[in-house]
């Protein structure tokens, strides 16, 4: 067993799916399984070390794997403590390093799961090549990443690159993480969710709320989506709102860190026809002085499904001395 | 004159006054001259290159001119140019590194004013040893710089740093940009003065309205801070207001780049008694997660009024080699 190749393990906790891999020194993906995501922190300990070490036997008689790296949504500090998940059960300071590491015997790297999204674009997605950047990832909330000089920024504490509660609007609705007016209120799926139900209040998108239960409560945001697709020009405004609030948030973060390229992922970006174009056009309304500097190109994330997994494994790469 | 000691230039251009030093190769300032700041490209330019000269002559003697760094405010590109500069007068694309090399006949390089403030302050002020920081001016408008492993960061296109567009309200009054709602427009000298004046317009700050000229249009900032310190109980609601709008741009800028230090300079510090403490409060409630994560420590700018022409010219011994 002495001559096997080194290799370590990214495994990507999210909300109701949790993917693990493979990678070798080279970083190309050996192996990949996922698995439904358990509740709570005890439990996704225990799931952690399952899966780290399904996906080591399986890989036993060619590689020795070297450590560990773990993509979690929230606020993930340098010590491998996730301090505060409002999007997931039961998880708030919750010490993944210090709790994995004696169960799977390597190292452990903890990171934003957003953070490891942007790692593997960095590596092998639309960011190839990018020096300074924002990710940002639209989903149920906003998660996002810095890069600066070609590296993830992780902070003094490890908790840069989290735009989602950024305030920009005191009036706005009361937020998931005790405060009001954040961008994830309305740049979020909770967000297109939110302003599809406004709209319906005042009574626009009649048609819609005919074929979900003849109220605004339930609209959700693939709804407005379909609709939008479909031709209904009162989904088609809401959308257009919606595509503004991201883009005054992207402006937000393109104000203090000047990026060559802004990467939208997660959820959203599967309706990129609908919105980009959209995004693309409004970031142009509320950036700063957008006629006296370079165009910021605004791309969708391209490392797929598996990002946040190959991201944490580049992590545990990188903190393991597997790539120089 | 061949065993002159190497020296380099700092030239801050201020809205009236600009200050020029000379430093040397552990960074000491050998003298420094203030003059008025004169308006227009074409005269800043003239101003420059007499100020430059003026400054190499009376070091002749002992030390050698390597390189001229010039501060300015506005978005300065990674090519010398101050692209926009809404604070000057006839400043936008002001080719200033390409206008003075020539006069000077020595390397020029150009960033932002407050940019250069963060470079004295990690040499010689509040943030000797930060390795993640922001710096905030708050002068008329707002000044920023964003600090990542012990450097400034200049961004894709070296316009890093510029926060005081950031929309943090979108039902906010116009701002000089062209936007609405900007940071800049509640944050800033020209903000306190606005909210003093939103205070006045709804009856309140009775007896400062008396003694300026019986209308609200005449506040200024200084009446506000003024008539805190004499213990008028609405102005220093106005303080408190300003404080929190303060800490609201602090927070968005710091859910991004997780900073240990936020350092604040400008004008505005000079009343730091009065503002400081209500910032650091506000900024506990305002910012995402704040008990989950180490506390921020928000300081006043230390390196003085010579603090940008300083940053410039430690830019300028940087870039030519003086500095290792």
């Amino acid at each position: 067993m002495s001559n096997r190749e080194p290799s370590v393990i990214g495994i990507d906790v999210g909300g109701t799916k949790t993917l693990g891999l493979v990678i070798d020194a080279a970083g190309n993906v050996l192996l990949q399984e996922k698995w439904p995501t358990r509740q709570g922190a005890a439990a996704v300990t225990e799931m952690l070390a399952e899966l780290a070490q399904e996906l080591r036997s399986r890989i036993a008689t060619t590689h020795k794997v070297r450590g560990l790296g773990v993509g979690l949504a929230g606020l993930v500090d340098s010590m491998g403590r996730l301090r505060r998940a409002p999007n997931l059960v039961d998880a708030d300071e919750f010490a993944v390093r210090d709790l994995l590491e004696p169960r799977v015997g390597m190292p452990v790297l903890v990171d934003n799961d957003a953070n490891c999204a942007a790692r593997a674009e960095l590596h092998a997605g639309v960011a190839v090549g990018v020096r300074h950047g924002v990710l940002i990832t639209l989903g149920t909330g906003i998660g996002g990443a810095l890069i600066v000089d070609g590296a993830v920024v992780r902070g003094a504490a490890g908790m840069a690159g989290e735009p989602g509660h950024m305030l920009v609007d005191p009036a706005g609705p009361k937020c998931v993480c005790g405060l009001s007016g954040c961008w994830e209120r309305y740049a979020s799926g909770a967000g297109l969710a939110y302003l599809g139900r406004r709209a319906a209040d005042r009574g626009d998108l009649a048609s819609l709320v005919g074929t979900v239960d003849g109220t605004p409560e339930p609209i959700r945001g693939e709804h407005i989506t379909r609709a939008a697709r479909l031709g209904d020009p009162e989904a088609s405004a809401v959308l257009d709102e919606f595509a503004w609030w991201v883009s005054v948030g992207l402006a937000n973060c393109a104000a203090m860190s000047d990026p060559e390229m802004i990467i939208l992922g997660g959820g959203l970006v599967r309706d990129w026809d609908l919105f980009g174009p959209r995004v693309r056009r409004h970031l142009n309304e509320v950036l700063v002085a957008a006629e006296h500097r370079p165009e910021i190109r605004v791309e969708p994330a391209a490392a797929g499904e598996a990002a946040g997994a190959l991201g944490a494994a580049l992590l545990a790469a990188d903190e393991t001395g597997l790539r120089p």
